[in-house]
This record gives C-alpha cells, sequence and structure tokens, in this order.
C-alpha cells in the first residue's frame, strides 16, 4: 500500500483548472453585466441552513438528493439544493430592511446527490435572478428582456423565449378536460420536447380520450405569430372566460413592451410550454438557441403567487428565471464561442539570466501601470522550455530582453502564435502593440 | 405554535445583503485584477471532499472544527476548511495536465464550527494566490508586489509588508538556545503583536532564561532600513554561517525586487515576524495598514517546501499569501472607502402611468444600450414612494416622463441627492450627463 493518500474528488464533484474556470468566470461576468444593467442587485446566503428550513416541516423523510446530517452542536442541518428555498426564507426574514419591488441575482453552488450516471454532477452553480413584490406586465417583461440581452452579450446568436401563461393552459384544460386530469395532462404536455408527439399524443389518448387528446395537440401546436396564437388559445377557452381574458391581456403588455425593446423576434407565444411545477401561476417560459434546440432550454422560469408562504404571511409574488450555465457553457464551446476572461497574461517576460530579473521586474511594473498584464518568468531557463510555458498558459507575446537590449532601450516583442518578432523602440511602443491603456 | 417556520440562518453564518454583497463583489474584482495583472489564473476545487483527503490518514479523532459526516453513499466527507489543503490534492492530481511554475488563485467559501463567542463565523470566504514549482526569488517577489499592487487598488492608504526568513530565525535559534526550546521561543514571538512585548519577556525569561531572553529580544527588535536590519539580525548567527547567509541573500533580492519596482518603502524587514506554522521554509510576511496596524494582518503568507507531500512524492515547493477579507471589508468601512460596484442602476425611470410602459421600455432600452444601467419602476404609484424607492437603493438619478415630454423629446434629469433637475433636449444628452458610452 502507498504511503500516499490518493489524490481525487468524490464522484459527481469536479475541480475547475485555469481554462474551465476562466470560461465560467467571464460567462458569469457578462451575466452580471446584464444583470446590472437592468438593476439586478446581488446578494449571498449561506450554504449550510436549518434542515427544517430548506426542506419544511415534514422534512421527516429526507429527500435522498440532500446532503443532510447532525452538525458538532448535534443540530440537523443540510446543504442548499438550490436559491430558490434560501431566496424565500431571505426575504420572509429580511422584507423590512429591503425594499419593494426587489430585485436581486444570485449566482451560487447548491449540492444535490443526484445519480451520477445520468452524466448528473452533485456540485453545481445556480444562477437566478427575481423580481419581488409586484405582480405586473413590466416586471414580467424584464425578466425577458434581460433574457434576451443576456444571450446576445454571450453571442449565443438568435435565441427563441418560448413564452406561455399557466391560467390561460388551465383555463383550457378546464374547458376540455375532467379537474382530475389536468395536471397529468400538464406534465405530459411538459415532456413534449423529449418525448416527442407521437408518444406524447399515445400517452395523452390514454389519459383523456382520442377526442380530448386531439383537442390538447391542437391546442399547443405552434401558430404564426405572437398574437394569432394568442387569438387561437382563447377560441379554446369558454367564450368570455374573465381569467383567460386577464391572463391573455398580460402576455399581449409583455409582447409589447418586447417589440418596442427590439425582441419581439426572440418572444415566442408557445402553447405547449407548462414547467411541471405547481409553483408557477402566470407567465411560464423556456429559451433556446436557434442554432441547438436539442440542448434545452439555457433559461427557464415563470411567475409565482407566493415566494416565501412557509416563513411568513407577507404575500411576496414574484417573477424570475434560472440560467443553466453548465449547458450554456456547453453550448458556448460547440459554437466556438467559450467567454475568455480576458484575464490571462498579454506578455511573459523571458528571463535568460538571474542578474537582469531586477530589470525585468522594472519593465513588467511599467507594463502593469500601462494596464497590460505581465508575467515574469521567474528563472533562467531554456528558452523553448520558457516558450512552451507560454504556450500551455496561452500567453500570446514575450519579450526576449537581454543586457543588450535593456541598456539600448529596445524590445524584441515575439508573437508566439504568428512567431514574428516586432522590435520596439520603446515601452510604449511595446503597451500600443498589446493594446494597453497608456 | 405558529403555522410558520422561523426565517433564520445557522449561528456563525450570514446572509449578504445587496450593500455588503456589493462591497464583497467590488473588493473581490479588484483583487482579481491585481492577480490577473501578475499571471495568476483562477480554478475552484469541490466544497465537500472524501475526509481522508481533507484530514489526513490520522484524521479519526475528528477536529470538532470540521464539518464531517456519512453521505448518503456512507462515504466519510467533509466541508473544506481551508483552500491549502484542497490545493495540495488539486496539485498532487492534476500537476501533469498543468503548467510548472503553476499561478493559480482560488477565491472561495470555507467553513469551521468556530467558536462564535470570539466573533468568529463558521462560513467565511477564504482568498488565497500562490506560485507552485520553483523556490527562487523572483517568485517570492511577485507575491509581495502583488500584494502591494492590490492595497494600491484598494485604497487603503500605506501598507507594510513585514517580511523574514524562516532560516535566519532558526539558525540565530540554533546559535542561542537549546533545540527544545526553538519551537516555545518561536511561538512567543509569533505572539508578540497580540501580548506586547512585557508579557512576552516574561514568557522568554521563563523559557530560556534571562541571559537568552535579552538576546530574543535585541534579534527582534526594529532597526532603521532593510539592509541595515539584515545585517545586524547576521550577526546574531554563528560567523559564516552559509544557511543564514543564503537566506539573507534571498531576502536581499526580493528586497531589490521591491526596489526598482517602487515598492521598497512598503516593505520593511521585520525580524519578529515568524508565523506560527511549522509549513513555512522560506520567506514569511504579514501586512498591516499604515492607518489602522491594530486590526492586524490583511495578508499573510511564506514559502514552504513541500505543498503536495501526503498526496503525492512530487516536490513541489511554492510560496504564497492569503488575503483577509473580512478585516478588509472592515477596514475599508472604517476608512470610508468601501468599494461599490458601480453596479447598481444609474438612473430609475419613474411610471405615472401604465400606458406609458412600453415607451419608458423603449428609453431603458436606448440608455442601456449607451451603457447606462436603467431600471423600469413597473407600478404606477404615487411619485414619492417611488423616490423612496430609488433613495432606498441608491439610484443616483431619475426620470419623470409623461405623456408630453415623451412626445416633445426632452427629458427631465433629477439628480435625487442635489434634488435639482436639468432637462436634457435629446437622450444623447441624458447618457453626456450620466457618463454613458455613446
Amino acid at each position: 500500500m502507498s504511503e500516499f493518500i490518493a489524490p481525487r474528488v468524490l464522484k459527481g464533484f469536479r475541480d475547475y483548472l485555469p481554462a474551465a474556470e476562466g470560461a465560467r468566470v467571464a460567462l458569469i461576468q457578462k451575466l452580471e453585466a446584464s444583470f446590472s444593467s437592468f438593476g439586478f442587485v446581488p446578494i449571498d446566503t449561506p450554504a449550510l441552513e436549518y434542515a427544517e428550513i430548506l426542506l419544511g416541516k415534514g422534512g421527516g423523510e429526507t429527500d435522498k438528493q440532500v446532503y443532510r446530517f447532525l452538525d458538532n452542536g448535534n443540530r440537523d442541518v443540510a446543504l442548499r439544493f438550490d436559491l430558490t428555498v434560501p431566496f424565500a426564507r431571505f426575504m420572509a426574514e429580511h422584507v423590512d430592511e429591503l425594499y419593494l419591488p426587489f430585485r436581486r441575482y444570485h449566482i451560487a453552488k447548491v449540492w444535490r446527490g443526484e445519480n451520477t450516471q445520468r452524466g448528473r454532477y452533485r456540485e453545481f452553480m445556480q444562477c437566478d435572478f427575481d423580481i419581488v413584490g409586484v405582480d405586473c406586465a413590466s416586471a414580467d417583461a424584464d425578466i425577458v428582456l434581460t433574457i434576451a440581452d443576456a444571450m446576445r452579450r454571450l453571442c449565443v446568436g438568435d435565441v427563441r423565449i418560448r413564452i406561455n401563461h399557466r391560467t390561460i393552459f388551465n383555463r383550457f384544460l378546464q374547458a376540455c378536460c375532467a379537474e382530475s386530469s389536468g395536471l397529468a395532462v400538464m406534465r405530459i404536455v411538459d415532456k413534449l420536447d423529449k418525448i416527442g408527439i407521437e408518444e406524447a399524443k399515445a400517452l395523452l389518448v390514454e389519459e383523456v380520450g382520442a377526442e380530448t387528446a386531439e383537442k390538447v395537440l391542437r391546442f399547443i401546436e405552434p401558430k404564426e405569430g405572437f398574437l394569432e396564437t394568442l387569438n387561437s388559445m382563447l377560441t379554446f377557452c369558454a367564450p368570455g372566460d374573465a381569467m383567460a381574458m386577464d391572463a391573455a391581456h398580460r402576455l399581449e403588455d409583455v409582447y409589447n413592451i418586447a417589440l418596442v425593446s427590439g425582441n419581439a423576434a426572440s418572444l415566442v407565444l408557445d402553447p405547449s410550454i407548462t414547467r411541471g411545477l405547481d409553483y408557477y401561476t402566470g407567465i411560464v417560459f423556456e429559451t433556446n438557441l436557434a442554432e441547438m434546440p436539442e440542448i434545452g432550454s439555457v433559461c427557464s422560469g415563470g411567475r409565482y403567487n407566493e415566494l416565501a408562504s412557509l416563513y411568513t404571511s407577507r404575500k411576496l409574488p414574484g417573477v424570475g428565471a434560472s440560467v443553466g450555465l453548465d449547458r450554456l457553457l456547453a453550448a458556448l464551446e460547440i459554437l466556438g464561442k467559450t467567454p475568455r476572461s480576458g484575464s490571462g497574461p498579454k506578455v511573459l517576460l523571458l528571463c535568460g539570466d538571474l542578474g537582469l530579473l531586477p530589470a525585468l521586474h522594472k519593465v513588467a511594473t511599467s507594463l502593469r501601470a500601462a494596464g497590460v498584464a505581465t508575467e515574469v518568468y521567474p528563472e533562467a531557463r531554456k528558452t523553448s522550455a520558457q516558450y512552451g510555458y507560454a504556450e500551455k498558459k496561452a500567453i500570446p507575446f514575450a519579450l526576449a530582453l537581454d543586457e543588450d537590449s535593456l541598456g539600448r532601450g529596445v524590445f524584441p516583442l515575439r508573437n508566439l502564435a504568428e512567431r514574428v518578432t516586432t522590435v520596439c523602440e520603446s515601452l510604449d511602443a511595446v503597451v500600443a502593440h498589446l493594446g494597453g491603456s497608456k
């Protein structure tokens, strides 16, 4: 047996090496820029909470997916498994210190003991943004506009934000199915993208009979244009159904705001969108990339009536969305558009002689002051080894300075990919070449 | 008993409301900018690891401070309590996929079941940066220069990076104490800042007798100037002690690099700095703010011989530092220099009439396109309520647009702190006023 402990991570957990972590950081920075431009502010909550808070009072039969244990003080605690429940607790606890409407984003890790056979991870990052404290079209629209803006910043190409309204779906179901079948029908429709139309049809026939199944399929069939689809949906509800009409007005208002802000082309009314959860009570939506719809929704959410009803009598309606970071990163990689944080060093100062290190650090200090991220190779190794290092770290430029060039104040700047050396006559010329801010 | 679950966090855990989280995010962004400019790249590791990895093979008698439990698969796991041990495991596992020297930073949460009576938190963020794979002055210096650069970016005023070398201290002890007393003397000196010179003296006398105690106190007494102090320290070691001389050369090299990069004034050779841990084998340092030395070190670290010896036979020497984020945030608040992320919205579009919302969203879209973070108030509430909202959220400007102003294309822009309204004749004028990028 080895004297060493085998270095390894738990199944379902991941290390992020610099390239992967850099991409994740860059993605998050772009999302944060988008959230900020719409007035969302960041919050954070503990990773560990009372199990009762996270699982509710009836949380006796622990969900196998939750990391739950007794801490050293014998408290029944658990790692958060999403950001929604902690946010509900947060709002109930702090609503009087805050202001409403409260628009926040939260980007943080969550933990679930998922079955890793299905390619799921047990630790992953979630990214949620919500507007709490109002129930109005402008807030609904702001969520949609933020998604469109974020996707534009990420350069993922055209997106389809497929929106629907739970109430219209429910009113349609009420008009055509027995109440007991409503939820089952909704769940079948929710799986449509995964199981395909034929299997959905078979399941629907089994559930509600051929005639109603046919009606459901006609209801969810895509039509041309947002408002045309909306009108068609209303014809499936009871004539003059006031609740359905209200919901239709909400969707129309959201559409009009998308229209004036140049996002109408991205907003698709899709009667088949239901979102499985009971939680949602108003608009619901999913977001697909036009170039790769098959990866599924990269941002989903909707409106809910009561965020924090487990913890407070205060009514806190809200609307929000969750960005699928892992899915987006995978899509961006396939599209060849993985974001770079731009934070890697721009230039490596090669070291050919230990005695020159102070002089190299002096040059590095000047370059950094001019906004150029600069690294000094710390030892006098072979030039080829230092070039190899730069290549592995994707540093685009190198400066090979020796006593002669330092004495004469010239800077042979090498573009490592192009294998071309430009002799700069001053540090300012180096900075200009590297796109610094001096 | 209430029907609600009382919303609360575990003792020692904290929510971050937007102001606090915004400050933390802004602080981290400034640190990251500094790290990036010196070539450090980000990594991440799992929050949860095998207990054996984190605690070593002998981790049977669990440290009470560690959150350790059996997961649902009956694995003995624990939450990381620092970022050093996971980094050691990370390097042992991935060294062949990486490149050396490897300079990384890692900013992430850690968990310790600390005694909260002492104002300690059980969940807090650590921020470490290291250069692994070389043992040379340039790497040591880069850590020091990065600290100086980071503190400059944070505008905390002058800093004193108090540096020492473990070997000189050890050689001095060897020259004057019995070997068995060395560690005890080091620990007493390490506590000097906390216990004061008188108590330190009493403890030293008890440990090594009056004569040697006197010598220790003379050794650690601050002298004028870096090189003078270095010479004085050498006179306390055995004449011609080669190990002490090597260490002195290392400190001199580091000082010379600090000198040419304009940081000599911040670098103080302090023979009393020892850092308690056995771990360190070369330079050690602590960083104090000149304006508030009493809060203690805001960035500490040193050089170690073997990062990952628990997990691999590969020798991985390194040098690194840990930034005290909570301490820095507290200091910045006292100094009135809490960083703002600058990410809050710049202007609130007031809503006086629901029918105008599409027009308001159109204006907001244009402002955002020009780089101005803009929020639309989503409901038609009283103007005073909307002003109150802007104030609580620290939004500096408001635009009160109505049908008339929208029709005429004029924009009455109100500076909320100054209570002054400027009528802008175009959106470009609004953008110019708000400092957008158009």
